[in-house]
């Protein structure tokens, strides 16, 4: 099965306290459609300037990934230049160009309003809504936030969230949206804004799924050394419905699986400046971590 | 079998934002016993002053504690009050009166010498290692260790750590310890100062071993709600060598469940100020907690 993915698509210059690296692929709908391309085809949804570079769309379309739903506008591509920390979960936005972001109504394809699984990636959730809207009959909608959307954009998160099945936030916008000072109580109280399903990211300490089924907490793959996290959340969230989209068995049977391959994919987005790493990576090299994580946390 | 189990035995005075509590056992060897009795017999190493209330005494040898290695000091019993703020991951210590602790020289009794499983809970390395050289044949060395004596007994500690099969640590310890800002290459270095065996305790997010078979990703219980940590660590370390004591199969064998099985107990611990959750708990309440926790994590 195809997924449907939308968000940002933008070109990310990116500062760490080791090097610096301009004009990379980035956003939301980018690192998800790539780290959905593991598992499933993609139909991309976003917009982008003439200044976009065309082997970027070549990336795209060498990984399945369905670029009819691309708008080309006159203009500039969203920017976002960034500064890491020493501390790598710290990170100073430096500049935001939004260029044609700014103008971003989307309409989907023809083609594309029969997919099932949908990915709300991180844009704003009038647009997450608006492209929910557009889509006939979907099985499994999912969808990712940020904080900005949780202080100036509450009301629309929140009609947004009695349509979705799969809510993935990090720990620290869990507890902000419910008000609550513990993760898992946090993750509990998040159920009563609709989703059935909560997943917390907690970056390098995993995360917790809960949902009808009680709670799984899920271990991040652990990584000796980390680049830039960048796109990892997106990657997370695009790996994980791009696996339940791609495997038989039913969502709810294959929903840890999906959560772990979800971390999985998102240590490789880790281990490379954008996502550099990640476009790099095999199958092969996905199960072989998979497989090394469950040893990890058998007992 | 018996384990040994040194340590501090205090009288806590705890403060959080919510609740005071005077007075209350404490200490790491009084945590670390407490959780070992669980699982094994203790025999208990250190001192306490005049004041110390018999019924702490009593339930100790109620549990199965061996007393016989305290020694009673005139004086007063260490003493020791903190506060923790709303984020109960930060606590200040208000005052420490270390009493009759303070001339602490740890002689074993002639019971105690042949004990094969030794827990030397938070203290001087200086006493730790004291306590060690009484021991005649240890078949397996436990040491657990606070960011004070990184700062003022490093080479105390570094001689100590030459002796020990298991060491237990903070994710913010193995850190400075090592020098490396990554806690899983932390937990991979600190290797190299003896321990074939690294436990990396990262409170409400598990924690990690990392030894000859890999990397372990142990679980923490997930908590809805924290009343006091203190404890939480020995209890843990408690748990851990008491777990390996009793059961049969071999330390090798065991040693990831029983790392389970101290987040478990130490999950306990959290719920309620000192011990009082603990002493209330039963082997019952933490096969169904282990179970639960097993459920929890498997994909």
């Amino acid at each position: 099965m195809s997924i449907l993915v939308v968000g940002s698509i933008a070109l990310d210059t990116i500062n760490t306290q080791k090097a610096s690296n301009k004009q990379l692929l980035g956003g939301s709908a980018s690192h998800a459609a790539v780290a959905a391309s593991f598992f499933s085809k993609v139909n991309l949804v976003g917009i982008l300037g003439k200044d976009f570079p065309k082997r970027h769309l070549k990336l795209f379309n060498d990984r399945g990934i369905n670029t009819e739903g691309l708008e080309i506008a006159p203009g500039k591509t969203f920017r976002w230049e960034c500064q890491y920390e020493e501390d790598m979960n710290k990170r100073q936005t430096l500049s935001t160009d939004l260029g044609v972001f700014a103008d971003f109504s989307p309409e989907l394809p023809k083609t594309y309003i029969d997919t099932q699984y949908v990915l709300l990636a991180n844009i704003a959730p009038a647009l997450q809504l608006q492209v929910l809207d557009q889509v006939k009959k979907p099985r499994l909608v999912v969808a990712d936030t940020m904080d900005l959307w949780l202080n100036t954009a509450l009301p629309d998160l929140k009609k947004l969230l009695k349509k979705v099945d799969v809510f993935v936030l990090n720990d620290g916008e869990a507890m902000q949206l419910t008000g609550e000072d513990n993760v898992i109580s946090a993750a509990k109280k998040t159920h009563k804004f609709g989703p059935k399903q909560v997943i917390v990211k907690k970056g390098e300490h995993g995360s917790i799924l809960s949902g009808p089924d009680g709670l799984f907490i899920a271990p991040a793959f652990p990584l000796l050394k980390v680049v830039d996290p960048t796109g990892a959340g997106d990657s997370f969230a695009g790996a994980m419905v791009g696996y339940l989209a791609g495997t038989k068995g039913g969502i709810r049977n294959n929903l840890k699986k999906s959560v772990v391959y979800g971390s999985v994919v998102a240590s490789f987005c880790c281990e490379g400046f954008g996502m550099k790493k990640t476009v790099a990576t095999s199958s092969a090299d996905i199960q072989k971590r998979f497989n090394l994580l469950k040893k990890s946390a058998q007992f």
